[in-house]
Parts: structure tokens; C-alpha cells; sequence
């Protein structure tokens, strides 16, 4: 990830969780950060790798994103006596990652943060790009840092024990790559060599989503094209998510909408079929209109949306509310709601 | 101050404030933080030039720089709608500065942020370099980040209002900046001619921390020379500061057992004396030195020290914690502790 002073490696291999001793500096205080829905022995591996770990396991779920969380995180650091030259490492899904990134981003103003993700979603987007988060009062992300690590070590193995619906889940940010940048990557899903060809699957939506980074880190523009499928997708999430969609379920849904034509959408709809990924859901258009709009995305009385009319190739594009809010009816009716 | 992308223009001028619309983008939704200290005429004055202004007003104090504090602004400004194109400003001191800064750094991962220092304090230090920061469990700034505004406007009209001993506190800053970097600013100050030349005053102590701050923002060496006087200091203030000391005032206590010959000791000494600053407190060694130990800038049994042998020029040394503390018992029995 080349970010001027902020570069870093980000290393892709099967076995690299139990050589991480070796490719992260290990040798001081580290914050070994974990969620309870990932088998304890991955965390458990690495703390023997550090010289002075400290494991704080924080419950599976957006739950744990909170000040809460936040300051059991910070809170442990300062009684251990963290100083600036000590680190945080991250063993879990984009959760954990959030999490313990923002809980790095702001100790002592900054210390060292490594990612290793644990889960599909993570492994192929949000372990890099630098965004930290938590969630406040009720809205996703809306208080972080952009905030990047100095290595990320992305180890296929660890899927291995990732139940497969969440397996899949995970997938649809890596289809999302193909469809916006990449469409050998869409094609790998589309003749079902996804999970034989793991690593290059990793390692081509990594690239789609390093490339966009290293253009726009802070999302002033380009960066918005990662968005694909999220603007419907969070709106989704905030109004089912709790109902038992994951979010690359709901990613999944909203992406089918901003294809551009009937060929397009058809395609990308056997390719989440293959997967046992959505590609119909009934939902309340007028419920999911008003969490868009509350959504951080928007702003006055136009949202961002990103649309592909050719796989690989993604369109940014400013509409009204309004014009959302009748595709949502639309799709209500006859398309993801049918 | 230069520094890449995150460059920025320090504006220096009395009348600032009553022309902060046509120097600052106010024509968005603005949070206005100020606290209940500060004269409330100024943020009035620059809220009644924002197109969309929410005002919030903290207690004076370093309780505002907490948690509960940065909720407080987060929540404003969610309940407001606030998107990533809108803005933060502080009126304020250090206190406002540093609360209100994390807010803007961390608010959808960052928005922009405008500072309006009010106090001498944070006129000629605090508002510029870019550390935001709030308190947790005990520990003072353990919780913050990096995060430079767009713009900074000092305007030395605002200092009328402030109570002469709090002026005073703030000129312990700048007689810090003399000190380890220019000792013609020391000379000013040494004359008696800081007030009636006020402006001087300020541009050649924001001159002094820019300089710093441009070669080493993230305080990886060089900055730490502007914590002259503040491993002590800080000792004391976290002892002594809610009985009544002020931070400039600890300073000034810090300060002077880091002067390397017994002729600077007494220069400074007398400067200090001038202003009606402290050269002399009763304090217990052992309470200061577990202080000292406690806080963030030691690590392990060294502690990073600060001192002048010339004026204008400064010293970094690491020192055993022990001789630190033999000199806190020195001190006590001799020195500032008379």
C-alpha cells in the first residue's frame, strides 16, 4: 500500500499467523485484541509470539464497537503501563478490527497497529484501506480515524474453521471488487473457482481495493466506488441486520439495484445464487429509505450512488432522495423485494 | 506551518475574530465549542457569522476533557445532521482546543476543524501543532490524536478579558519557547516589555513551536524539546494543580531545575518573578516522582529530560528515574521547594 509515509506491506500466504513472530515486532507490550466468535486459538498463537501480551477478548458482534468497548481496550493498555513504542494487534473480522484499530489510532495519540483477519469479509477488504471505527447513538462508523497499519498479514488458513455462510458473506466484498474493477476476479465466482483458487481471489480483491486507496485514501472522491452496493446496503442493514442479514448479505442485495442493465443484474444475480448469497428479499421500502437517508453517505437533499453498467467499470453519480426512494418502492415490488 | 498536505496558515492580528466569516468557510453547519469560562461574546460573535451554528458550551475546567465531553459534541452534532463537509470550531483555550479537536479529528473519521484561541495559554502554544486529547482514567491527554486544522486565527484582542494571572500562565509558555529556542523572545520578557509588545510576543513563540513542529510532527525526537519544564511540571500539576496551580505556573516550577548552571536558574528566576509566577512551591518529592514516574513520557526506568545550559538553546538527555528522583528530593529541601 504505497501512502507516501503511511506505506505498508501487506503480506498474503497460508502459515503466516504462526511466522508472525518473525514479520511483526513483537518484542514489547502488545494489545492482543480478539472477539469471542473467533476460536480462541488463533489470538492464543500469536500472544505466544509477543514477548509481554495482553489478551482482551470482546464479545462477538457491532455490540462491541462502542465507547465501551473503546475504553476496555484503552483501559487495559494503561494498566499494563502501554507506552508508545508498545502495539496493538488485531486477531479477528472487521469487528475486532475497528475496534481495536481506533482503540491504536488514539493511545497516547498513535501507537503501532497490525491487522490479522480471521474472517472472509475482512481478509478481502476491511483488514486494509485504514478506516477505524466505532458506533455511536444508533449510526454505523460515525466516529473513527483514518488511521494505517504498518503490516497486515492476511493468512487463508484461518478461514478454514469460518462457518460457510459467513465464508460466503465475505464473498460478496470480493464480488463487489470484480464488479467495480476487476472482471476476471467476477468471473473466478462465476465458474465456481472461488474457493479452489482462494488466494488469488484474496489477492485480487486486495489489489482492486489497494489501488482505489492508494488514489484516495480519505475517500474525497474515488474512494466512493468501494461503496458499491453499500448505500442500499447499509440502508438494509440498519432496518434487517438485527433480523439475522449479515452485511455482506445485505451488500449482496444492494448491489442488484445499481446494476445498469436487465444482462448485468441477471448476471451478478446467478453469481450470489452460486453462493447461497441473497438476491430477493421482502423489506419495508419506506423503513430502508429513511435509514439511506440517515445514513452518513448522504448529504442535503442528494445521495452518492455508484452503479455498474459493464463488469469491472464503476459509475459514481449524485441523485435526489426522491429518485432513491422510488427505485426502493420499485424494488419493493418487483426486484430484491419480490 | 509546513507540513505536506496537512499544511496550514497561522493568521496573527488583532480584529481576527470579528472577521472570521471572510477567513474561515462558515457557510456550512458549525459546532461552536466554547466552555463557561470564556467570555460568551466570542463565540456569539463568531456563531452570528456561520450560515448553520450549533453552539455548545462546556464547563471550564480540565473535566470537560473527557469521554462524557466528546459525546456531548459527537451527539451535537449527529442530532444536527452534521456530514463530512461540515466544521468544528474552537473558542477557546487549551481545554476547548484539544476536546473540540478530537471531536472534529474523529466525527465520520474526521472533519474540519478551526481554532480560536482566547487565552494567552493557548495563544502562543496549544492552538498550533495539531495534538488533540482528552483525559481518561487519571491520566492526562493518554487519549487523542494528531489532527491539524485548515486554519488557525490568534487574535490578541480576545487576551483583554483574561485575568492577569492567567495572562501571566500563558506567558510561561512563551518564556519556555525563549528559553530553549529563541533568546531574544527571553529578553522581551526580561525587559518588561512582553505586554506593550504583545504581538512580538506571540509570533516569536508560535514561531519557535512551528519550526519544531514542522521538522517532527509526530513527536519522534526533536518535538519533545517543547516539554522543557513539563516532566517536572506535569509531576506537580498532577499533585498540586487542583490545589490551585495553574499548568503555566507548574511549568514555570518545572522549568527551573532543568537550567544546567545556577546563572541561567536565576535569569529565568527573576523573568519568572517578574510576571508574578512561581519560583518557589513546598511539595513532597515522593508524590511528585510517582507522578512523574506515572506519566506518559517515561518509559521503563528512564525518563526523557529537557534542560538549558545557554538560553535559546536545548538539551535532550535520557536520565535514570532514580536521579530524577534524588533531584525531586533536592529540590525539596533547597530549591523551588524553599
Amino acid at each position: 500500500m504505497a501512502l507516501g509515509a503511511d506505506s505498508y506491506d501487506i503480506l498474503l500466504q497460508r502459515g503466516l499467523l504462526a511466522k508472525a513472530g518473525t514479520l511483526l515486532n513483537l518484542g514489547r507490550k502488545v494489545l492482543v485484541v480478539t472477539d469471542s466468535g473467533v476460536p480462541a486459538q488463533y489470538a492464543a498463537q500469536l500472544a505466544a509470539q509477543c514477548a509481554q501480551p495482553v489478551l482482551v477478548t470482546v464479545q462477538q458482534g457491532e455490540g462491541a464497537k462502542s465507547f465501551d468497548g473503546l475504553q476496555t481496550l484503552l483501559g487495559a493498555m494503561l494498566d499494563a503501563g502501554f507506552h508508545r513504542g508498545d502495539c496493538v494487534v488485531a486477531v479477528g473480522g472487521g469487528v475486532v478490527g475497528d475496534l481495536a484499530g481506533f482503540a491504536a489510532a488514539t493511545y497516547m495519540r498513535g501507537i503501532d497497529f497490525y491487522n490479522i483477519p480471521t474472517t472472509s469479509l475482512s481478509q478481502v477488504d476491511s483488514s486494509i484501506g485504514g478506516k477505524t471505527a466505532i458506533n455511536f447513538n444508533g449510526v454505523k462508523n460515525i466516529v473513527g480515524t483514518f488511521y494505517q497499519p504498518p503490516r497486515v498479514l492476511v493468512d487463508p488458513d484461518l478461514l478454514a474453521t469460518l462457518p460457510p455462510r459467513q465464508l460466503a458473506a465475505g464473498f460478496a466484498e470480493a464480488i463487489k471488487a470484480g464488479m467495480i474493477a476487476d472482471e476476471a476476479l467476477l468471473a473466478l465466482f462465476e465458474t465456481g473457482a472461488a474457493e479452489a483458487r482462494l488466494e488469488e481471489v484474496l489477492l485480487r480483491a486486495l489489489r482492486v481495493k489497494k489501488d482505489v486507496v492508494e488514489q484516495d485514501e480519505k475517500e474525497a472522491g474515488l474512494r466512493r466506488i468501494l461503496n458499491f452496493g453499500h448505500t442500499l446496503g447499509h440502508g438494509i442493514e440498519s432496518v434487517y441486520g438485527l433480523g439475522g442479514l449479515l452485511h455482506g448479505e445485505c451488500v449482496a442485495l444492494g448491489m442488484l439495484p445499481m446494476c445498469k442493465t436487465p444482462a448485468l443484474r441477471q448476471r451478478l444475480s446467478s453469481v450470489l445464487a452460486r453462493y447461497h448469497l441473497p438476491t430477493h428479499a421482502a423489506f419495508d421500502p419506506d423503513l430502508v429509505f429513511a435509514a439511506v437517508c440517515h445514513d452518513k453517505k448522504g448529504a442535503g437533499n442528494k445521495t452518492a450512488i455508484v452503479e455498474v453498467e459493464t463488469a469491472g467499470h464503476a459509475l459514481m453519480r449524485t441523485v435526489e432522495n426522491e429518485a432513491l426512494r422510488q427505485l426502493l418502492v420499485r424494488e419493493a415490488k418487483e426486484g430484491i423485494g419480490a
